[in-house]
């Protein structure tokens, strides 16, 4: 293992001008595709938590994957936080801003029981919007956010700033 | 373990009428919840497995939470089958049937070696039009499918029918 996480960023491909023209999309299904990054990956997001949390939250639909397999690695329940309208029970939801408009996330109102500690987990933090909004369902639910996990970090858009401003402590494997 | 898998069978809450009038929606959110039953679903869809794969192929989204621990579980690599759109690179895809229209979902044209043994899992099976063009999509990479791994199969809609009419073995954990 190197401090950065050199060989996991090397397994991560950039693929240019997608979703539209200017962006550099950082693709991190050429890392899921190899199972000794992948191992890696979930053990060093696992290594990044002071304390085994009672939950993995998972953000639809990347996060799910880091977050189920972490889950299993720490032994703990899986808690999804999905677009609004996927979800069958009784939820609670939470606005977030895209570039053009707005967008929800929601979570079931019984997904965690009160001071219940979830780890929130995802592939990516770019602007922050669904991570922050994810972090206000969990603390909506009365449980707490240990910590936000994050593959990757995209710096100049200041989404851990956002979070840490919540009260989240905020961590990213590889930073660009 | 019971046979039948009752004890995993009781984690799964029923909600009517999602997401409409008649559905009897089989929620899994409950069950991945509870952190052993999450654990014994990913032993216990590991354990139908004949030999290991080369990889676990999941579908987006719900897809993804199993494959993604079983691909750790086996020390497997992760494939990612997604709605046509989302995946960055170059894509293959099939389309399928909706009630009303058609889908299509895509995998990346360089995700799997030719040759590369390969496991399709989904949290559910229904009339099965998506593991069926995601099993296409495997063969069409030169790729073979050496099963299709559900948590839930719901007989009535003859999912597996389709499915092994294609060649494919099927397993689900739990049938309703």
């Amino acid at each position: 293992m190197t401090r950065d996480n050199d060989d996991l960023r090397a397994l991560i491909r950039t693929i240019s001008d997608f979703p539209k023209p200017g962006i550099q999309f950082r693709d991190i299904t050429t890392l899921l595709l190899d199972a000794q990054g992948f191992a890696a990956t979930i053990e060093r997001l696992a290594s990044q938590m002071e304390e085994k949390p009672d939950l993995i939250a998972g953000i639809d639909a990347r996060g799910f994957v880091f977050a189920a397999a972490l889950a299993l690695h720490l032994g703990t329940g899986l808690l999804l936080i999905r677009k609004d309208g996927k979800l069958p029970g009784e939820t609670i939801a939470e606005e977030y801003a895209l570039e053009y408009g707005t967008d929800r996330l929601a979570m079931h109102v019984d997904a965690c029981a009160p001071g219940a500690k979830v780890a929130l987990v995802d592939d990516l933090i770019a602007t922050g919007g669904t991570a922050v909004a994810a972090a206000r369902l969990i603390e909506r639910a009365g449980a707490s956010v240990t910590g936000a996990h994050f593959v990757i970090g995209l710096t100049e858009l200041e989404g851990s700033e956002r979070l840490r401003a919540e009260g989240v402590n905020v961590h990213a494997l590889i930073e660009y």
